[in-house]
């Protein structure tokens, strides 16, 4: 069967911020925004043009059997010069984005791709991959020499569900499908890869695959990887296609080699992936308390339970009050179960004992009933995280815009570091913010994944920046919280994938044998060293 | 902290057949098993003796240095010639065994693994890393030029727990561990890694990681590659060493170049594997089915359920009465829940309830109590089925004495291919044997992992064979039930591996960027081409 056509997003997506221009707080937001944090400016940069950038002409030309593929459009050239990382908003605020690329391709099937990667190749141009956009780690950014030329390849108009195996709960998707449109084309079907990451509304299939993007569940089977049954990839060597199975013990696995691969060794055109029931049967809590190392004992306990929660953040007492889940002080734990067929309110009731044996306190009376130091009702301190969790990189573009800094990273670690770590990015980011700006620095911890044998956290750091300054401030936070990640042998990305800015990084914690597998890898695919240069092996 | 050391098996192993010789039938048994297969020698082929082989002298002596790490023993070396496959078993049944290794070399420690490596990379000794020896595809025989030395590389003198880490679940441990060495040094900490593959005695921890072999659970995460938090890995190039983490999106995966590599990439050393507390609720039933269509239907809802039991395995007729399973002509389902913390008898009721809504049968009561029709106990059966389970393999060697086929294989497919697929195997196989031997030949199937999105099918053929030409029936029938699973796009192996004896299939199914990709990763790690030659890559 044939998938049908997602809808085009009607409102329009931002070229230089976060989402949708009609998303983004006004002038007296920022302000207000920025008023919180001392040392902010007092009004907010402008926002920023395309016609300031004084875009030139491309410095190449497609032929024309693929110029109907391509566009010079400024603005839509302007769109895809950068990721979204607070790094590259700051940017665009300050008028010095990164390389604008030359074209933008949006080619409509894989023979469009396999042309375009053949035309590059012969014209030495590089070809960077481009999903949805959203990359926070310097991903879908040109930084290599500057007298090459750079095509972003855009998969979007390749965003179809194509078939559906309705009885082996699967589908082949399109690798430019974004999230809601994936969804939207599997709903008839009762089905759904419930795959929901932040960036969910801005990203694509194809992004997920190529990125090992972490998911909607906070406990087990999560990344994108798990999912996956089969993919084709266009390399500048030929097409890969794997074929479609369950499981298998052939040798090791050829998805596991693109997953992840972030452009650098081929275009992920197609993928078919597997899928669940929608589920109908939905109950969550709020369960806080007043020591983070109760609280951390608790999530160790429910993921090691077997009780796999659909949703299991903890929120330390930072990220709580900043999400509005709780402003009495206590860390917050969010916890959610779900199933197609079979009421969970007996699961949660276990989870939220669980949490009680470690000295979580849950109160479903409505909240202001019960005393200071009860916790907050569960559904409304769910949804308010859950909002708050949308809205968060709206908040941050509005936050640069008055001169802040307020950068997020991730990481995972086993258990036994899981303590440490968080304390050391505390205490070192925090005191490295306020050496570089004079003020002090909010850093607040959540952990968004939790395994039997460790942790995911998610740090949020706000503070003032250092006006014209805030790359380099940003890059020297950065470097200290590398720092601090790899002496915890914690890894550089648990779901924001490497892209540029986490190289250091990646390069000493990758295994040396590995990269030079890695190398020659690359050098069999891409001989020419077109795709998406620097990202993952020089 | 220090693992104990494991104790030494007492008894002994066959240099030639499976597991050990005191397990193994005498002639009688064997006399009477080939009286059920019409055209089966009269009377069983003599146990072969090494000193029948007239093994010389080794071609290569190793320095003094390695001396004390070496053997250059006969029997060692007849020991390490070849795997347990029924191709191997028939050749030295007929004095014909594969190449007999110059050296066995056993490593105390990393240290050897790579002064070996250096050592043969020097000579170009080939070198064949060798675990349990339990290959039944021709992975631990080296079948490259005549004139070239050849060393088998045995782990199992690293044979430890190193570390455990009770709080995070994880233990790391020696790559040469054997299956009950490495469950007994974990039962002190109330822990188990619960991987049974069906050679567990006889297989280590190493050999698992290099096959990605099938564990103990039927649905859900079953393969070792999911339990691996980070391996070591010695190379020509180098040592790998990945971090221990939970979950990474960093590139794609180190450990899973590694996992599937099957020696050709390098030698895993040890891992860090993520453990599980051992049940202490176990529940199991047989449930049976008349028609094989509904006990196919039956298993796919149990996938798809979320009740993910332990054990869900389903034979067909002619399996369940081959094991004992049952003998009125019915399917039998093996349907077991565990856990570590809460009674799974409201799981397995539900399990039951499922399968029965789709024609299964189930009656607890004593076997012989009911009527013709009635499923057999469902303890009685279980039991049946896993002891037959694990005697199958020296059955298997019985009927080799007799001059019989008797092979399997295995594979797994989406649900939309498995019911073609196994009829497809059961027909074309059959008459190939029969056209082959003049005899009818058995072809039983059973189910042994089950996933939402497909199965993972087993094979079992019994035929007469043709006296003094097994190897080349066997290879016949080979290269028939690897034809039909290409055409089914049903992997060339679930959990037996590629080694030699896969080649031809993995070949066509891997798809060719993906060869290109692994041929330079070869060439970087082990650029003289010593290790497992003719493994994966040539």
């Amino acid at each position: 069967m044939n998938g049908t056509t997602p809808q085009p997003t009607a409102r329009t997506r931002s070229w230089w911020g976060w989402g949708r221009t009609d998303e983004h707080p006004d002038d007296a937001e920022c302000t207000a925004m920025g008023a919180l944090l001392p040392g902010t400016l007092g009004r907010p940069l402008p926002v920023p043009r395309v016609r300031d950038l004084g875009i030139g002409s491309p410095a190449v030309e497609p032929p024309g059997s693929l110029a109907h593929l391509v566009s010079a459009d400024p603005a839509d050239r302007a769109a895809h010069a950068m990721g979204k990382a607070y790094r590259d908003v700051v940017r665009a605020l300050r008028g010095r984005p990164g390389r604008i690329p030359d074209l933008v391709a949006r080619p409509a099937d894989e023979r469009g791709v396999a042309d375009l990667l053949e035309w590059a190749g012969e014209r030495q141009v590089a070809v960077v991959p481009y999903g949805g956009g959203s990359s926070v780690t310097g991903g879908v950014e040109y930084r290599g020499d500057a007298h090459r030329a750079v095509l972003s390849l855009d998969l979007t108009a390749m965003g179809r569900v194509l078939e559906v195996d309705a009885e082996g709960r699967a589908a082949r998707i399109q690798a430019g499908t974004l999230g809601p449109a994936l969804e939207d084309q599997l709903r008839p079907y009762g089905l759904t890869l419930r795959h929901f990451p932040q960036s969910f509304e801005f990203s694509t299939l194809g992004g997920w695959l190529a990125t090992r993007a972490g998911g909607h569940y906070a406990t087990g089977r999560t990344h994108i990887d798990d999912f996956v049954q089969s993919l084709r990839v266009v390399t500048p060597a030929g097409t890969s296609s794997s074929w479609r199975l369950p499981a298998s013990g052939a040798g090791p696995s050829p998805d596991r080699l693109f997953l992840g691969s972030e452009g650098a060794l081929g275009v992920i055109t197609e993928a078919w992936v597997r899928l669940q029931e929608r589920p109908r049967h939905k109950a969550s809590a709020a369960v806080s308390f007043t020591g983070f190392p109760d609280a951390l004992r608790a999530v160790r306990a429910l993921a090691q339970s077997g009780l796999s929660p659909a949703n299991c953040r903890l929120l330390d007492a930072g990220e709580a009050a900043l999400s509005g889940a709780a402003r009495d002080g206590c860390a917050v734990l969010v916890l959610g179960f779900e199933s197609a067929d079979e009421p969970v309110d007996a699961l949660l009731a276990r989870g939220v004992d669980l949490a009680r044996s470690h000295g979580g306190r849950y109160d479903d009376t409505p909240v202001g009933a019960s005393g200071p130091h009860a916790a907050p009702s569960g559904d409304a301190a769910v949804v308010a995280w859950r909002s708050a969790f949308l809205r968060m990189p709206y908040l941050r573009d509005g936050l640069a815009r008055m001169g802040a800094v307020a950068e997020t990273f991730e990481t995972a670690a086993t258990w036994d570091r899981i303590p440490g770590l968080i304390e050391a990015v505390r205490t070192e980011v925090g005191a490295a913010a306020l050496k570089a700006t004079g003020h002090p620095a909010t850093v607040n911890c959540r952990l968004t994944h939790v395994y039997p044998d460790g942790a995911a956290p998610y740090f949020t750091v706000l503070a003032a920046g250092r006006a014209g300054d805030e790359v380099a401030l940003w890059d020297d936070l950065k470097a200290v919280a590398g720092e601090v990640l790899h002496r915890h042998r914690a890894t550089i990305t648990h779901h924001h994938a490497v892209g540029r800015d986490h190289r250091p990084g990646y390069d000493r914690q990758r295994p040396e044998p590995f990269a030079l597998a890695l190398r020659a890898a690359k050098g069999a695919l891409d001989p020419r060293g077109i795709l998406n240069p620097g990202v993952l092996v020089d």
